[in-house]
């Protein structure tokens, strides 16, 4: 299919930040009117949070390239045979990348938040960036756009950031928790109600906030005292910030 | 001095990232824009490392309000009169940016990385948001743009992160490192050589690479082991990656 006389595109991974299209970079702008293709992860559920965040900067000229997800993962998934469906599924979508860079197309991979921190984008990298040309933007991560929205610092002075996953255990959550200065919890879900419980052993129920799709139109903002177990989103954190800064 | 009639101005704590101009989120942007003053924070002896972010955006309308720390902070700086010098500091020029904000002027404050992250601008936040209509912009910290630059990954699936002043107490970085998946080492200088010592006992020191002034054209990035305790800047990190996505 490739001339062999092409020369190969260029790989873009690109962080476009949580959500407000206003959050992404300059650069990430400059790179996405140089791409030929925007390629996006999706669930079969929704159409792409990262592409919301893109939508104002595409143009006809773009061709966009869905790379739909097998399976949804939720907060808990890593059984083995998830991890065989998921690394097929980057194989194989990274192969018919490959093609598009091969026969001269710039590829632009769009991730939600930060390409390097719990971002897809990282799988196409390690398949990919060897054999392109490729630029890495750094996004601005919900770790940093949450404690915005919310109107607290996260960190001063010597402070020190956790950054746990709601998936562990209940009593490393309280030991991570009880060490922690200031601490983001990811991944929520159904694991909720033992995140709450952590909180509470650790004593930072009262300085624990939940953050939902923050910067969009949807954001959701509580103590998370005041949080239904029922009603938490995929895309949220707990922020526990620092002290008032004086 | 101002008008009683006048409506006052609005204040924007922008956060303008790492070192490269092109790393300013688009909203950062269109506020400097609607901005009368831009303010930033500087040592004497530097000219103002978020200033060179927003130089390619500074306009002859723009007037410059530098606001000279009277103490050069370090690395370790929490003696008592430090904290007075420094709160009488922010509010005097509090005071002062209240008076321009008073004036009708909309006032940026820009702030290197992000201004909730280890960012001065929120010491001024404190003392104006509750008076004055204002806007934070979340900014690419060096957390995030420092695994970028060096091409590996900081954080996936399960992965916990730990960002740690190096100011730390020995044992307890080293009991943290042991206990940290991914991490980042902040407040680098003085400390260098226990940082390598806590490093080396926790098994990292393989992993643990130093990023300095990320994204501008004095970037280093070097193998911890590799770095000279005499050679470390205080525009500074190292990331303990995560291994390498599947």
């Amino acid at each position: 299919m490739s001339d062999p006389a092409q020369i190969s595109g260029e790989l873009y991974g690109l962080g476009v930040g949580p959500g407000d299209p206003e959050l992404l970079t300059m650069k990430a702008v400059r790179l996405l009117k140089k791409a030929d293709i925007v390629a996006f992860p999706t669930a079969k559920a929704n159409g792409g949070h990262a592409k919301k965040s893109v939508a104002p900067y595409l143009t006809e000229s773009h061709q966009l390239l869905p790379l739909v997800y097998p399976v949804t993962a939720g907060p808990v998934a890593d059984s083995s045979s998830y991890q065989t469906i998921m690394q097929n599924f980057y194989d194989e979508t990274a192969s018919e990348i490959a093609d598009l860079l091969s026969a001269g197309k710039n590829v632009a991979i769009i991730c939600a938040g930060d390409p390097f921190v719990f971002g897809s984008y990282m799988y196409w990298h390690a398949r990919l960036s060897t054999q392109f040309n490729t630029t890495v933007v750094p996004g601005i991560s919900s770790i940093l756009a949450a404690p915005v929205q919310l109107g607290k610092p996260l960190c001063h002075r010597e402070d020190t950031v956790s950054v746990l996953p709601a998936t562990m255990d209940e009593d490393q959550l309280v030991e991570r928790l009880e060490n922690a200065g200031s601490a983001v919890i990811m991944k929520l879900g159904r694991t909720f109600p033992k995140v709450v419980r952590a909180l509470e052993k650790a004593g930072k129920i009262n300085n624990a906030y939940y953050v939902e799709r923050a910067t969009t139109e949807n954001e959701r903002i509580l103590s998370v005292k005041d949080v239904s177990a029922n009603d938490v989103a995929y895309f949220s954190l707990i922020v526990i910030p620092c002290e008032t800064p004086e």
